[in-house]
């Protein structure tokens, strides 16, 4: 192992009704992965509650809590205590009726090293996020850590090339994605592994066009509200800078997934694929467009 | 089949000494896809000729041809004999010293529906691009046609997530990527898999990330200068806008594949997953810098 691996574990599982429960779990969780010698663990996106966003209601908003704040502290206690870089998944409190759905990066130290809120919000049906997250304004900004700079996105987006490539920009040693994903039970199986595939292949690709590392972690476990059900689908990843599988978990099972990543490889790579040579940036401006309407 | 149905063929194959050969034998390939009831007609990157740009070698200037000229007249002549649209790929001379990897698109009453020149340009050992083909000028342009609107791009466009999507932005029904592209016989089996792999699933995210089908035609066979070997690995495919494979062909056969595009299927899968609809064009004009560089 050089300087520049990093031993990384993500944690995937089902919820528990309440944040203690939830964070007494992530706690052991973190222990494991530490006495594995991980460096850096990845939380799933809102690990501390169910997703709430199955549903539209105002009580809801009593989940949120502020950065820093209760939760906060307790993950700096856990990264210092284990010597960890931890990626948590917080439903941040900035003001009355101005909410975020906020990752934050704790150093070793257990400082927090960062927070990014999720640029991208989805809305549909069972996952009614602009209900309750306003879109992020911290950017695209990787978060610079004691292992390396670390990008981080949130779940939606990472359908979108352009929050990859921003951050790949901004000189990302690694794109990390906690997310929660999952199927409508009443689709067809072959629609399910169709979307599926489309989620793990988006992601990937975010790898090998960038000549980056991506790792995404997601729940497990179906929840329901009155109307509605997911089915969160795991299949937690990681994947090095060609978009080659390291390790993948399963879509039933509380499991913590592991691979030492090689930051060097993405110096490997980029050499034999030099994408970021050819960028044709005096082409791009019309990205910032909406749509290109016919006059 | 509705009108809105678009039956897609690509004639994959290895490629003989001299263009009057080629163009025999796609002539006979496109009559063979009229006869399979296709409309529309992908063909490989610069199917005229072997792939010269495994060398630097002036003399091979001789190859190029201007737009308009003897090539586009045969495949006017034969898009309309077929009533077909053909997506040709030619080595273009535009004056002496200016030369383009350029794509021309041939309506069903032979007109020449518009041109692509090739605005991202590889060069490494075997793939000497920059040396023949001055980068496109002409932008991220679908080609209106009869049939719809074309997003044209070539070979290495195929890695950069930005063309598909200005392409997408710009109105294109369908993305299509005539390429020439293969394997180092002396790289190991796992690195041809890994290169392979990495190859389709980076055109299947541009399907997925913008709900449009895509379509690849690449060549076949080894072709060798004196001091390098290249293997064209086939695998020409055609996916939905979910990136849901609908047809691929081998990696050694000359051979049609094809799959009747339901140009429909884009606005379904855009209701469903509408990364249109949450761009964050506000936070994206980045995307025209090279790099980020730290102060």
């Amino acid at each position: 192992m050089t300087s520049r691996d990093i031993n990384l574990a993500l944690i995937q599982s089902s919820c528990f009704k309440t944040a203690e429960e939830n964070i007494e779990y992530i706690s052991q969780q973190l222990l494991q992965a530490a006495n594995n010698n991980a460096d850096l663990v990845l939380l799933q996106e809102l690990h501390n509650t169910p997703y709430f966003c199955i549903e539209e209601n105002p009580s809801n908003f009593d989940l949120a809590e502020t950065i820093p704040g209760t939760s906060t502290d307790i993950f700096s206690k856990l990264a210092k205590e284990h010597q960890l870089v931890i990626v948590a998944s917080l439903f941040e409190k900035r003001a009355s009726g101005l909410y975020h759905n906020t990752a934050v990066v704790f150093d070793k130290d257990g400082s927090i090293a960062g927070k990014y809120r999720k640029m991208h919000i989805p809305d549909d049906p069972g996952f009614y996020e602009k209900y309750y997250f306003t879109p992020g304004d911290l950017g695209f900004t990787p978060i610079q850590t004691s292992i390396g700079k670390l990008g981080v996105l949130i779940c939606w987006d990472q359908w979108f090339p352009e929050a990859a490539r921003l951050m790949t920009l901004a000189g990302a040693d690694i794109l990390l994605y906690p997310t929660a994903i999952g199927w409508d039970p009443e689709d067809t199986e072959q629609e399910q592994k169709q979307q599926l595939d489309a989620w793990i292949t988006v992601q990937r690709s975010h790898a090998i066009a960038n000549g980056i590392p991506v790792a995404s972690c997601n729940r497990i476990g179906t929840e329901s509200s009155e109307n509605l059900s997911t089915q969160f689908w795991g299949n937690s990843f990681i994947c090095g800078p060609q978009g080659e599988l390291l390790a993948q978990a399963s879509n039933t099972n509380n499991e913590i997934i592991s691979a030492t990543i090689q930051l060097e490889k993405t110096e490997n790579i980029r050499r034999i694929w030099p994408y970021l040579r050819d960028r044709r940036i005096d082409a791009y401006s019309d990205i910032t467009k909406r749509f290109l309407d016919e006059e």
